[in-house]
């Protein structure tokens, strides 16, 4: 790797310098209160301090200032069927690593259930000793485990495996990931209340939705970490999301955390469903094909600056982004400002929770000439996430899932951020 | 303490045992699949299998099967000016540690106003070298912090303190404590920015909503930990918790983390503001008040049991509930299943954060008699929650400010749970 400087003194890096310690003291956009202008002036007499405001509601929503922060999606490919395809989490317009539960990505290979809970049942059979039947009610009674984990849709990143990059933002190329605190039933608790059969190595589980995804999770990590959740950043999972009860398998590639959960079936090999054979894999170059890649591998993006999110003139800024694996927690985040060629470390944001997004900050002095920001991550395990060029060369470009390699945003004289290939 | 049992051979509680190791196996609502019947057949052909679901949404929202679960207010004492009092989170319906944006409790004393974040101004002014003035994009510029923190209401649980148990339930006693990630701008870096006078010693910090509500909050804390906050659980903060920016303190009483910031004043003393010498005290028995009691105490209360949520029959269920204190971490959480007389530890889930509500978790194995719930917690500074009588000798009645002091829930015959004093 070349240019690595990650300890001592910040790299001198093109468009300006990155350094974790910077201060930002009197450097950037607050403006001096004339001497003369008191407080009182400047801050005037707005409405909204001359009659009582709104009521309180029920259930609270954004500021309406804020709509432009949404999630998008791309138009399905048949009318007839919407909500087939996935909606986007618009990272550029967040902070700090939770995501909430309104903007959380999802993808549906059959558009979204409208599930009655009091209707939906869980089924566990197969090689177990005591096959059982769970209404929501009582699964609602067994005992459970909160955790903070991150999602991504296995696609994610996949158009940066295009030969020509596209003029999109981070919300385009990285939405499919979200983290949220997912509460539920841990998978090991029912399964030895069900008794698994030791010819058992895999659990089939299937969803409720028209498509009927499913996936092939093997027993090991479905008795590992795996839990049956019903609720989601302390409320009940929403329809997007798997409304009444998912699979939450951490660090796993998002299908295999299956929604609208209604069967799993203990099984001695994976089934070979439609989403583990004809989807969900990466055909080589070589006409090989990586099949059942299940923990999504360390990655990172930078959310601010970010296109759309340019910055606002030379000086201190504080760049922002996400960091995550598959394989735990991430152990350091670094940040170049010249395409890759130096490298300064990034603060990152207690806690480091495994399997969870983790917000990465790092000053940097712009000059206000042009610079290629990067960020790369490494994870506990030792795995850095790679160059697009090195993933190219190992997989070439056929491959749109686990797409982990750097992203590159050129910083234009104007300050405006794009997406770049280097 | 009467009865205190930590270790060793759990409490034979009345109303049956409670034991953090106790095992779910084959214990609790699942039903046997008959022999006969494939899991096909009692999964059944329900409608939203056989036809395509909805399409994705910009602003997700809940299932329309959770309707229930609704933050809830007492109408204003004057209908010409709603909006004045406090939504509170139906913390029954909910479980993990972070609370729903949408179901963040609300306090305001003049309504929620709807600012115009373009419009907006923050200035810091008083005895400062500098005083300055942001604009909401000047301060989006200045390096951030984000931290999981509650939010408690001083009121909260002030119905406590009446003499006669009501017939409510949890969220209409703790309603007004929420946790969140928030995001923001150390106090400190813009203190600094501002060059603080030594004769300073408390941040005048006011609203510019049309109460102008307003708290004097200590230097000391101001640089300590305090964010000045644009972002909550990953997007901008809502408009019932102050958009476009608030303060947080954490730890500190609810109104001192003041929403719709737009002034902070750096003075030599308390401003003794209508917030914090009218209300936000403790008249005391003896006629002395209790003022300037920034930190929130150490708590704890039961979720699950708790009125609404009944226990479903005898046999084994799992206790749940929500442990703070503004001291810093919680380091144990005891239930009770017979009034206090016997406890039995808790499990803690992890991470257990400083100044964060921590869910806790025990199994109860119910033997369907008459049971007294009750959890008590203590923190890592060794504050260990009051029993209500204990609370009420050393403060009266009259207190219905920081009321820390244990909460029972009686559960009955039928399992139905109401609130009692023991």
């Amino acid at each position: 790797m070349s240019g690595q400087n990650t300890s001592g003194a910040p790299p001198a890096a093109g468009g300006g310098l990155l350094d974790r310690r910077a201060l930002f003291e009197g450097a950037l956009g607050a403006g001096l209160l004339s001497a003369s202008g008191a407080a009182a002036e400047t801050l005037g007499d707005p409405v909204w301090t001359q009659k009582p405001g709104a009521n309180f509601t029920p259930y609270g929503q954004p500021s309406r200032f804020e709509s432009k922060v949404k999630r998008v999606w791309a138009p399905p490919a048949n009318p007839a069927t919407p909500g087939i395809g996935a909606s986007r989490t618009p990272h550029q317009f967040l902070d700090g690593a939770i995501t909430p539960n309104s903007l959380h990505f999802e993808r549906a290979h059959g558009g979204i259930p409208d599930i009655d809970p009091e209707q939906h049942r869980l089924v566990i059979h197969g090689l177990v000793k005591r096959p059982l039947v769970f209404t929501m009610e009582a699964l609602s009674r067994y005992p459970m485990k909160s955790r903070i984990a991150f999602i991504e849709c296995g696609g994610n990143g996949g158009s940066l495996s295009q030969p020509v990059a596209q003029n999109v933002d981070a919300q385009a190329i990285r939405g499919l990931v979200s983290c949220a605190e997912w509460t539920g039933v841990p998978l090991s608790i029912l399964l030895d209340e069900a008794g698994v059969d030791p010819a058992a190595k895999f659990v089939f589980a299937e969803g409720a939705d028209s498509a009927g995804m499913s996936r092939s999770i093997p027993l090991a990590k479905a008795m590992d970490d795996a839990l049956v959740c019903l609720y989601q950043n302390g409320e009940r999972i929403r329809p997007g999301n798997g409304y009444p009860v998912r699979l939450l398998a951490p660090g796993f590639e998002g299908n295999m955390n299956v929604k609208w959960l209604r069967r799993l079936k203990l099984v001695a090999s994976p089934v070979m469903t439609k989403d583990e054979t004809s989807k969900y894999t990466v055909l080589l170059d070589s006409g090989k094909t990586w099949q059942f890649i299940w923990p999504i591998e360390v990655n990172s993006f930078i959310t601010r600056p970010s296109p759309g999110i340019g910055m606002p003139g030379p000086g201190l800024f504080e760049i922002s982004g996400l960091a995550w694996s598959g394989a735990g927690q991430i152990k350091t985040v670094e940040v170049s400002a010249d395409g890759g060629k130096s490298w300064a470390p990034a603060a990152l944001q207690d806690p480091v929770l495994p399997k969870a997004l983790t917000r990465f900050r790092i000053p940097w002095k712009w000059d206000g000439g042009p610079a290629l920001l990067q960020s790369r991550s490494t994870d506990a395990a030792g795995n850095l996430q790679p160059s697009r060029a090195a993933m190219i060369a190992e997989r070439g470009l056929r491959g749109q899932f686990h797409v982990n390699c750097i992203l590159t945003w050129a910083i234009g004289a104007n300050g405006e951020a794009s997406n770049v290939y280097v």
